[in-house]
């Protein structure tokens, strides 16, 4: 049965840096995974393994993953493209690491140049050396609830592509909101049909963006049908660039703070969640956009004011 | 029988422009009030009738209402704290006036200087004389959900002020989350009591802020209740000055479009919507926080960049 409690998967170093045109030296990013850690997230995804010309932002991957400390219970997470990926991410020590691939044809080939079926392919390929390996893989699925090019995404291409990850050895499915498009009743209808053809709350992450307003209101959409994981990023740093439009990891600091209010333990702790997103705004150099991250930082600066005064 | 039919009530000329630091001229606002009205708004919060030296951005109040045009289904509110201003409301000719106390002593002694029990006195003739004059008369209750010098509001005062308000002759009560502290399940608990006591769903109307990033979702639950009238801003505008913390009204952009794309209907153009969002953003002269908003205004200006270029 599940229990209610809830897990972030915090992908502010990976998802959030990698679209920061800032690129922050890997002492920053250590001691941001390292504030995470503090306030009790336990999977971060920490680092992609893609060639460091695609995002220069993360070249340090390796050096990055040899600099953070082990905790018992933390997972930190790498993302990889392709066996060339997993090879790095092999050669890093990351025992946990996240595949990806859209439901949307034009939206893959615009991400990674490849059609659907030779993404699949490929991902079965990773999945099943990372799991020779022991590794514990995530496969994401993008543009779930909508794609910037084609509109409409039917939940069948999201179905038939799970059913593969997993079949092919995911322990996990994210389901992402590429382009914030997602909204309470769709979430519900998508959910619904996943577990109509035996793939389990369990199973299924939600990765929301707040584009339009509406993470929160979709992962609690998504926690009322039994779903218990939800990415987020400190900030609510990051986004998509392939998705004109696209902005806006939704914030952690919202998530936990409503559903903590909410009576629902996340394990994580709001005021050093919080801090860690203050420090993430000062790493990249512009102002983050999460409303709870604004409230919090308007609330410091008052606090620092009243003992200056 | 509740329709699932939406109505917006907009606030965004009163308790917008009463928070902004710019003194809007009257022909913007009634501009602003304009494309509501074209975008389909049916309720518009146009001003307060306020002391001029309390709230010199609506000091405008009566000139205003003099220039607006008469719609078919159109309601014009004016927010009327006391007697004196109900009488500067009559003689500008609105049909429809706002009145407002607070759940929680110490915020309403900090917003009008009065008790509670003095508000409530007080409020309760100027509903009468407006009832008596044939007008309408809404009551907000504010902190409904949390008091930012008090902390938890009893629920019982939400419910002893409400029953009194409605006693009086107030077609309907507007519970406010001043600070942007509800959460989902607070809704459903406050809203579920008032029931108990024989207070429907059509009596009710939430007015939510999105400070840590909860009014969609908090909407959302008051949805699922049978609650169909909610307060927004364009743009997000506004808040309250006199609560710490507190900004941003709920954003009425990102509201209609999750209804909508939810399949509730509100009656509102979303595009017209927006764009009077983008008006209101170059009058005020900063940028607006809303979601939907700012996704709109980095539309726009592709589009624009895209036939220019």
């Amino acid at each position: 049965m599940l229990g209610s409690m809830v897990s972030l998967y915090e992908v502010s170093p990976r998802d959030g840096l990698q679209n920061e045109a800032a690129v922050v030296p890997t002492e920053a990013k250590a001691e941001l995974i390292g504030k995470l850690v503090a306030a009790g997230v336990r999977d971060i995804e920490v680092t992609s393994f893609v060639r460091a010309r695609w995002i220069p932002q993360l070249s340090d991957a390796v050096e990055l993953v040899a600099m953070l400390p082990k905790v018992e219970g933390v997972r930190y997470w790498g993302l990889v493209p392709n066996r060339v990926g997993l090879e790095r991410a092999l050669e890093s020590g990351v025992r946990h690491v996240a595949t990806f691939l859209s439901a949307s044809e034009t939206h893959n080939k615009k991400n990674v140049n490849r059609t659907l079926r030779e993404s699949l392919a490929g991902i079965e390929e990773v999945i099943a050396v990372a799991r020779d390996e022991g590794m514990v893989v995530r496969g994401y699925i993008s543009t779930v609830f909508g794609c910037p090019y084609e509109g409409d995404v039917p939940v069948e291409n999201t179905l038939r592509i799970a059913e593969r990850l997993l079949a092919a050895g995911a322990s996990r499915i994210a389901l992402g909101d590429t382009t914030g498009m997602a909204n309470p009743r769709q979430v519900r209808e998508v959910l619904q049909r996943l577990f109509a053809a035996g793939i389990g709350p369990e199973r299924v992450a939600l990765h929301m963006h707040d584009t339009r307003g509406t993470a929160l209101a979709n992962v609690l959409a998504g926690y009322e049908l039994g779903v218990r994981q939800f990415d987020g990023s400190v900030g609510g740093m990051g986004g998509c660039p392939y998705a004109p439009g696209a902005s806006g990891n939704a914030a952690s600091e919202d998530m936990v703070y409503t559903l903590e209010a909410m009576g629902v333990p996340t394990g994580v702790d709001l005021e050093r969640l919080a801090d860690a997103g203050l420090f993430a705004e000062s790493v990249v150099g512009r102002e983050l956009p999460g409303r709870y991250h604004q409230y919090w930082r308007g609330a410091c600066a008052r606090s620092v004011s009243a003992r200056t005064a």
